[in-house]
This record gives C-alpha cells, structure tokens and sequence, in this order.
C-alpha cells in the first residue's frame, strides 16, 4: 500500500540542519505577513467564531486565546490574507501559511526544533504531492493551497507528535476526505481562508484520529480515493523516491514574497517596475502594453478587469500598470477600495499573449508601445524572491520593518534566531504577547 | 447569473401543507436514528472536539451543550452512524442527517413550522442539485451527502434566517469551497463522519457570511466554480424549472430504511428476505447465488469480502447471505465485530452480474443454485421503505420502539406530532433531556 510507504518514509526521516535554518526564515516571513493582516476581516472571522475565542491556542497578532480548530483557522487566514506569504513551484500554492498555522497548535508542547523540522517534513509532503498532481490538478480550478495543505498539515502534525503509521493514516485519510478550494474565490477573501480551512482540517482529522476514529488507509490510492478524484494522472514516482537526499525547502526552495499579490504576477511585475525605472515613462507616453506568458502559466491571474484593488491581486493587467507608472506595490495599492474610472479605461491597454510550449524556466516578457512609436521589453525569468534570484537578508529584515511595528518587533526576531535552541512554550507565551497588530495600512497608523 | 436566480426562487418558495407534514415524518425517524447510535464512535467524536463541548446547541441524546459547529457535526455523524437513515434517489445519498442537524442550530430561535419548511426548501435543494449533477458526479467517487449537503444546508439555513440573496450567495459559495467526502470511506466511520462535516460546513459558512466575508457569489458557474471542478456535465434545467409545483420531499419522495445498511441493497436484501421466508433456505442447502443489477447501480457496495459488520453494510453478498439463511438485519449484524472465517467462506458463494442499459424503475435479481439443483429467484424494484412501497404508519412507529426506548419516548412522539404548532424552543428544550441514549445493540441493555 503505497500510502503506507508514503507514511513510513516520513516519519523516520530526519531533516538537514540547512532546512532547519530555512525553515527558520519561514517563519520569520509567515510571522511577519501575518502580523500585518490585521484587518476587518480578521474581525468578521473572530465574530463568526465567537463561539471558539475560549482555548489554549494562540491567535497570531491578538490578545486571546481560542480552541485549537480555529487557532489553525484564523491563523491560515491571517497568514495569506494579503498575499504576501511565501509559495512554493512544487507545490503551486502556499506551503507556510497552512503548515506553520497547524502546527503552532501543538507548539507549547515541543522543542523548537522539532517544531522546525516538522514543519520542514510538511512542506515535503506538501511538495511531492504537488509533484504527483501537478499540472492536472492545478489546472482542473483546485486551490493546491488548500487541497495539498491538509494532507501535508495532517503528515507534520503526525511528525510532530510522534504517532504511529496508523493514527497517521487514518489522520490523513479524514483530512483527504475534507479537500477542498475552488481557485473560483482568487480575488476574494475566501482564497485566504481556504489556507486557514486546510490548517484547521488537519488539526481536526489528528484529533479525531487519535480519539480512535479510523478511516480507510490507502487514502491516496484506494478505489474512489484522493488520486481517482482529485488527481487521475498521479504520478507515485515523486512521493516515495529520495526521501532525506535533498529538502524541498531548499531545493528548489520557497518563494518568499515582496509584495502583496499572486504569485504568478511577480516576473510581470518586476519587468513593468525595471521599464518605469529605466525610463521613467508616464501614463500618457503609454499607447499599449503586451504582456507574454507560457500557455497557462497565467492561470491563477483571473481578473482581466478587476473592480478592487483585492481583485487586483489576481490581475497581471493592474500590476503592471501600476508597475509601468511608477506607482508603489503597497498594501493600500491592494486594499477592498474601489479603483477609480479613469485608472479602470487604463487596465484596457494591457493585453496578454502567448508562448505555445512549456519550459523549466518560463520568463513572462513585458512590451510597451509608446505613443511616439517606440516598443519597450523586459523579460523576467527570476523575479524577486524566487529562490534564483532570493531576497537577501537585509531585504527579508526591510520587509519585517515595513510591515510589523512594535516594541515586540525587535525581541521576537532575538526569539526566532535562537529557536532551534528554546523550548516552544517560552516561544508560545512570547507570541501571545504581541496583539494589536495596529500596522496594516488598511486600519492603521 | 444562475446560482442568483437559483437563490431567488428557493428564498421566495412557500412549501406546501403535505410537505411539512412529511417533514415531520423525517424528523421522527431522524432523531430514531440518531437516538439509536450512541456508541464508542460518539465518544471518540466528543473526545476529539472537547474544546467544543461547551456552548448553546445540542448533542442528540447528550446532557450537555456544545458549540454549534460541533452540535452540527456530531449531530450529522449520529444521524448516519448506523446507516438507518433516509436516503433520496435524487440526491443519491441522505439527505435529513445534513439538513436536520444544521437546522437543529438554529431551531430555538423559530417557529416549529418555519423549521420544517426550511427541511423541505433543504431538500428541495439537495435534490435538484442531485438531478443536476448525477450520475456522473456520484460515479466519479463523490460522497453526494456530503458535496451537496454543505450547499443545500447552507441554503436551508439561509431560508430559515431569512437572509438576503447576497448574504445567501455568500455562505453557499463558502460551503462550495469546502465540499468534500470521499466514496472511499464507505464501510468506515467516515462516511457518517461526512453527515456531520456537510452540516458542520453549512453552520459555519453561514456565520461567516453573516459576519461579512464575501464570497464568489456564482459559485455554481464561475470560472473553476463549483460546476467546473466538480460536475462538469452539470444540466441546469432541474436547477430553476418548476419550483413549487411539487416537492421532491414528497415526490419521488424520501426512503426510509427499516435496517442499517446501505440503500443500495435494500432490494436485494428484500429478495433475500423473501426467498427464505417463502422457502425456508438452510445454508447447506445453497450450492451459489447470483445477485443481478443494473450496471452502476452497485456502485456504494464496495466490499464483496466484508471483514467485519460494519464492512457489511456496504457488502450485498453479506446482506444477501444474511437474509438467505434467515438471519436478522439486526444492529448487531452489523457492529464493528470481525466475522467469523466460516461465514467468510460462504460469502464466496455470492456473485454479482450486471445487465447492460439503465430503467427508470431499476429492478435487482436474486438467483438461488440449489445443492438438488433447484433455481430460485426473486426479483424486487420497489424495496421496502422505498417511496412506491413506503412503511406504514405501524412500521415507522415499530422502528421507533425497536432503536428508542425511555421514559421520554411517548412524549417526543408527541411533541413531533404538534411540532408545527410549537415554538421552537419548547422542542429544543425537550430535545436536551433526552440523553444517556442507552438503547444501541453495542453498548447496552
């Protein structure tokens, strides 16, 4: 059975000390990002669980404690609420905002170290299952976020606490039958919850399966299981060879995000930003702008016209715009505000066009016509933040100081440097210490 | 936009007289069969969510209160337990289990009545979403209890609250986004399990929305929406035609289920039944057995070599074995017990074949070989239970004094009776001092 395998493999693995020191500056990002999502939303999600805001469980940037369900809930939430958090090729979604949200639910009872290591066997999991599905699945309008996060989530869980091969399965089988996410929320406020739907569903299928619930175990590859409904064309090949050879953290490592929109957006982005910095272009020179990509390689940027600057996210034609006129990629750029008539005819200028083919390295080109006749181009292949071209420390310590203020800032980045040296509950209690979260620049100062 | 005018026709539905007193029937052998399911399961359940047992919304046959997520899911997981409840061919799965236990949430603050039509506006919509999305979307290995539960108790909620169309589009495309179940865990706590996360899903899509978080409001259309990933045949007509010229709660109408297994086997297990009754069959006598269904239509019976009862529900050669040696469809034949390997054996007597086409009125074959070399055979179309050959009034009230019994049985018969001349909460009140449940072959008397 080859779940079993699959089960067997990762709970005896043992991680690399460089994936540890990865996964380190994971979840310096992960913190980072979601201590500056506070917002209207993160409020609509506590008065929808106001039932939960009672536990032992910590809610990232708030003052109470909550039930361990909708820790994980809230946390996935607030970690991709503005886009902002890390993703992964293998995977093609968001590997930390699930995995650090579920497994943060068990950190008190843990050393820092495994609590890393735990997270570094998730994302693992979490990149070879998108190896295995991968493009069909992506392809079909499945958020990866969160169909993969659960399992993967469910898997680290497991890792973590040390269960057997059979609690692990019966917990990742509960966790395959929740699966879901439908790429139709991009844009909305749903997208991000389904990170924080596949943190919760991990916490929930472990603790069931530990009660003693028991689930069919060759989940993957039983008949009308995950691979014959979600992913026809698995390939099994990605999920069970070379485990401990090298770490999908490192290899080829996480993206880890400037700015706040998808990722599939950031090549354009970077080569609209590169244009307007090199020639400093106005709007009016500005007669058309071609963007080119790899067929399918856009998928995810599904709002051609969007209305919000939310909806912006997901729209490499508001992106670069913004990129080409020299305005910023901030938060209030992608905030709910309607975007304006005027800026709205503008997007009409951007057209896609296509590469037939595939490539191990697809660059995304940006043309602009200008009004006296002259063409423009960029190609971007490694955009800022992608693991060819990382961001270095010091950009990873500007993105930390632009988005987290407080007199906490300072000793939680004392804290995380240290952590493969702490036990988690001194790193719990001290996260229970930052609340407010006053900094997003949707509520705020 | 069609899941609008979809949300439109159901919000502004008046159901009609006959349909709520068939809802009352529903509810009647709803909590008979949740009443009946107090097990080791049930414990585990609360045990996972401990965090939860505290909060305003009940736990069928439990003293305590509990949080309404998880009022709703182990309300759904009981409710289907035992595999006793009613099924729908238009949904191709149980539709009470999900819709009563999301309704249940909310019961106190409503009308009895008002209740009641929310049931059938559920059904109503769980139903045509079946017409909609069937066959395909159930043989692909989706659990349809579970995918079209979560929407279509979202909108039962919607109708009870009497939420606007925005705020109802809102929580069923969140309830979209979170429509799972897998068909692999048939014969394993799961699949009652997913009961429960349909109403679970319901209950908190519904708070959301109402909170403020804002959905893809086509869910059932948009782009890599619902239809797209989940039912690409989808027919819509079945969908917006002719709402409130009958009920689908009342025409086809529901199957009520006199033993607790799947309703893929009701007819089969009828001419198992029959044939030993009519000829008074002992094991030494049948040499082989032929069971015969259209192609399909034995999808849910997975398991031709059942290992334990539990398995069997979902075994005709069990069933079947069962009914021919005059052994009762008891709660204990079907209980988490291995089965002996001599039973085991026989069950390789029993053969499965098919007849090519489909019929509306599809009929299943039992065909008895003779050690003498006698051939005997009993076809069935219209099982017991099913809407053509329903229960009797005597048979509904034999089924409740069979699973229930208490000082409280009288009284709740009662009180369901008058139910739509009741307040709510008199009902829900009512319902919290059932408890101990001590009425299941498992645990008990």
């Amino acid at each position: 059975m080859d779940s079993q395998r699959l089960v067997q493999k990762f709970l005896t693995s043992q991680v690399s000390e460089k994936s540890l020191q990865i996964a380190k500056a994971a979840l310096f990002d992960y913190l980072t990002v979601s201590l500056a999502a506070q917002s209207l939303e993160t409020e609509q999600l506590k008065t929808a669980y106001k039932e939960q805001l009672e536990g032992t469980s910590l809610l990232i940037g708030e003052k109470g404690l909550a039930t361990k369900a909708f820790s994980a809930l809230h946390n996935g939430f607030r970690a991709h609420l503005l886009d902002l958090d890390d993703t992964h090729s293998s995977v093609r979604g968001h590997p930390s905002a699930v995995l650090f949200s579920a497994l943060l639910t068990e950190l008190p009872y843990h050393s820092g170290k495994a609590f890393l290591a735990s997270y570094v066997i998730g994302l693992e999991i979490m990149a070879r299952l998108g190896m295995a599905v991968n493009p069909d699945h992506y392809l079909q309008g499945w958020h990866n976020t969160s169909t993969l996060g659960g399992l993967a989530a469910a898997g680290a869980l497991a890792y973590l606490k040390q269960m057997t091969v059979d609690q692990t399965l019966h917990s990742m089988s509960i966790a395959a039958s929740q699966a879901a996410g439908l790429q139709m929320q991009f844009g909305t406020p749903i997208k991000p919850l389904h990170a924080g739907l596949a943190a919760k569903q991990a916490v929930e299928a472990v603790a069931m399966a530990q009660a003693g619930l028991a689930a069919e175990k060759d989940f993957l590859f039983a008949d009308r299981g995950f691979r014959a409904v979600y992913a026809p064309k698995l390939n099994v090949a990605p999920l069970l060879e070379d485990w401990g050879k090298s770490w999908q953290v490192n290899q080829p490592g996480l993206w880890v995000k400037s700015y706040p929109f998808c990722s599939a957006a950031m090549s354009g982005a970077d080569a609209a930003e590169y244009l307007h910095q090199k020639e400093g272009l106005r709007e009016d020179e500005i007669a058309g702008v071609e963007v080119l990509f790899f067929k399918g390689r856009d998928q995810a940027l599904k709002n051609r016209q969007p209305k919000t600057g939310e909806e912006g996210r997901f729209s490499i034609e508001y992106i670069v715009w913004l990129g080409l006129t020299g305005q910023e990629y901030s938060l209030d750029a992608f905030s709910s505000k309607a975007l304006s008539s005027a800026l709205r005819r503008q997007l009409l200028k951007v057209q896609r066009t296509y590469q037939e083919g595939s490539s191990d390295e697809p660059f995304v080109t940006v043309t602009v016509n200008l009004t006296d006749g002259r063409k423009l181009s960029q190609q971007v292949t490694y955009p800022k933040g992608s693991p060819r071209n990382p961001l270095t420390e010091k950009e990873r310590r500007k993105k930390f100081t632009t988005y987290v203020r407080g007199p906490w800032a300072k000793p939680l980045e004392e804290k995380i440097k240290r952590m493969e040296q702490e036990e988690g509950d001194s790193l719990f209690s001290f996260l229970q210490t930052i609340n407010g979260g006053k900094t997003d620049g949707r509520t705020c100062d």
